[in-house]
């Protein structure tokens, strides 16, 4: 077996989110399939983007069709993007974040925020290097740090004992640093959780990267999506080395443009370079008539934003309420983001098969843990922004199946 | 210096079609200047998609615009694409290559031709592999082999005495793969001479490949701008061994839909299943909305694409007009596409500061040669999809420059 086959025997897709579709491809109904439980599906692998859910940013298609009709300047921009959009979003994102952002050196749009962080990984990890990932996190992190031919280095994430903190095992990422890690990836708020971390951890992870020189990629897609009351601290406004520290976000989740594939990664201005010269040859720039829609982001209607969040945090509280009062489950609240990952009991059917169960009997589909962590087999993700109702139901039917395959 | 770092170092883009904004940034005057040659600046760096010359295909916006409408299924396709878009393009594919194309198995959307490519060279090639690649072709071509971490084996094309066929050197190949390429990777028109390879040619590549079970990478981006008269033929339906060729092409050329980032790879399930899974990391798919633009490929209006291709012709034949005017300087007619690659005269002035003068005198953007080929430091490429008249003035100025640099 050569490399380049061992390199893709490790990169599965088959349960990744959005993936189930084409996993069910000729998929029979099991014949001991017990008996479905009707509502309307709901797919929580994804925020639902439909007009009864929650739609994209109002005028996002009009400034799509502006950037059409603006011809060849908006088709071709330079590989890092609109220079006049870049400028635009370096001021949100300056203010947003509390550290200045040049557009012309340190700000990058690509296709998409999986794009950014392929980039950014791209441009920091060759093969043979050591990258400290957290679990759980973000699913592609581990798969972009072995396709790299890296190596990864877990440090957990205790994030359902983490109480005005998001739970990060600092001694285990000392300890990963120690062992040579270059590259700390991971994800605030945390994907799969919504764990924010707290100031304090925070510090400690820049603290730490600068002791030991490494760079830091940090995924902020969900840090707009910020529940009330609750504090966000940016690692670019901590990290005293921020020519180790790229910044990743995008417009897809929150303001629901994810059909537009649009994302940036903003800081160290040498990382940055390295990525504009990636982006050349892997996609050559963010699609040109959708970079335009980036003139709406940070720039929604007064109110927009807090509306969204608000409707988000009902049914936030609402999910949590129906898992709650199923016996055996653990959830943290998520402090931001649209993620719920609860911890469901014991059950008599394994995961992937009560996943499918899930699917193919309740009509929901949901994540399985193991996409996150290894130690996640008994935990599943959900995307909660959805439909306020279907997903109450939805989550009612997740209760009424965990009770079927309950260990009694 | 470590390997990352190395890598990096490889991929200029200073030169590359596109980023000459980039590099004119803070650019000062040049104290030698002479003087300015007046008229309408065109950009040949790459095709001009404006209303004054050649704008997207017709319906492309509704397209879009009905995409966003359709909602959550458009934003959040399968990674390799909307199903019901790729039944669509596998049966226009099949027809237009010549061999049955499988839209579940064998095709996949990518957000760009770049896309594809780099997934497809990521998908066959492993750091130590060796890869053959034609001088001149495509500037990312060397590029991403070089990122692979794999060796080029150069194979030269004779571009310019190749009357029937486009001038490769078929020993060049064949001792290409005896000393051990993997992979042959190729534009078919070659971009930037515009040669189309004869059936002989074809035949004896795939004939070569399937001796030394290599797989084949054939970039058809401009196969369909074919000018009256002259033959096409599909390197995937000449090939016995179809699990080893995968066939990139795209609307961004001959249909201006650059602006929407589509492109699609198609033939080898084996590799193909590769390229999803890799593209579940690198962006997760073409931009959802804009695929829906993909249903407007291959069903123009009737007469768009005959309109369409006469009108560069009549261009291409205008500036080869001019071309030949000029004392020294040797072209190729191309057979398809819409690049010129004249070498020119000796002048006593470098290349890269002949392309600047260019610029910044005449007004007049092109790329210089040596991004296709190390051989081709005398040449350059002109994208002549443009406005007829700006066209013919801009090559006029280029002949005006020539005679002030001319060694005489």
């Amino acid at each position: 077996m050569n490399t380049i086959e061992e390199k893709f025997l490790k990169l599965g897709i088959d349960n990744a989110p959005g993936q189930e579709v084409r996993e069910g491809r000729g998929e029979e109904r099991p014949a001991d399939l017990g008996e479905r439980l009707p509502g309307v599906a709901v797919d929580f692998s994804h925020g639902d983007v439909n007009a009864t859910a929650f739609e994209p940013t109002p005028g996002a298609l009009e400034a799509f069709v502006q950037g059409v009709h603006r011809g060849g300047s908006q088709a071709y921009t330079e590989y890092r993007g609109d220079a006049a959009i870049r400028e635009k979003l370096a001021r949100d994102l300056a203010a947003f974040s509390g550290r200045p952002v040049s557009g012309a050196e340190e700000l990058i749009l690509t296709p998409g925020t999986q794009s950014a962080l392929f980039l950014a990984v791209a441009s920091t990890v060759a093969a043979g290097d050591k990258v400290a990932i957290v679990q759980p996190d973000y699913f592609a992190n581990r798969k972009l740090v072995e396709f790299m031919g890296a190596q990864m280095i877990p440090v957990q994430l205790d994030y359902l004992n983490g109480a005005g903190h998001a739970g990060l095992d600092l001694q285990q990422l000392e300890s990963a640093f120690e062992q040579g890690a270059k590259v700390f990836l991971f994800s605030n708020p945390n994907n799969p959780t919504g764990a924010v971390y707290a100031r304090s951890e925070i510090e400690q992870i820049a603290a730490l990267a600068e002791r030991f020189g490494a760079t830091v990629i940090v995924d902020q897609l969900y840090s707009r999506l910020l529940y009330a009351g609750e504090p966000y601290v940016h690692l670019r406004g901590s990290s005293v080395a921020a020519d180790n520290v790229v910044t990743i976000m995008g417009p897809s989740k929150t303001e629901s443009l994810s059909g537009y594939r649009l994302g940036v990664a903003f800081g160290s201005p040498r990382i940055l370079q390295r990525m504009e010269k990636l982006q050349a040859i892997v996609s050559l720039r963010a699609p040109g008539y959708c970079q335009a829609v980036l003139q709406t982001w940070f720039s929604e209607p007064a109110g927009w934003l807090a509306e969204r969040i608000d409707k988000h945090q009902r049914i936030r509280d609402a999910l949590l309420s129906v898992f709650r009062g199923i016996e055996g489950v653990a959830v943290r609240t998520p402090q931001a983001g649209s993620y719920l990952f609860p911890r469901l009991p014991e059950l008599r059917t394994p995961l992937p098969a009560f996943v499918r169960a899930l699917r193919l009997q309740a009509n929901v589909t949901v994540t399985p843990g193991t996409e996150f962590s290894p130690h996640a087999g008994d935990s599943i993700r959900l995307n909660f922004s959805q439909n306020h109702e279907a997903a109450v139901a939805a989550v009612e039917r997740i209760a009424a199946m965990v009770e079927k395959h309950r260990i009694s």
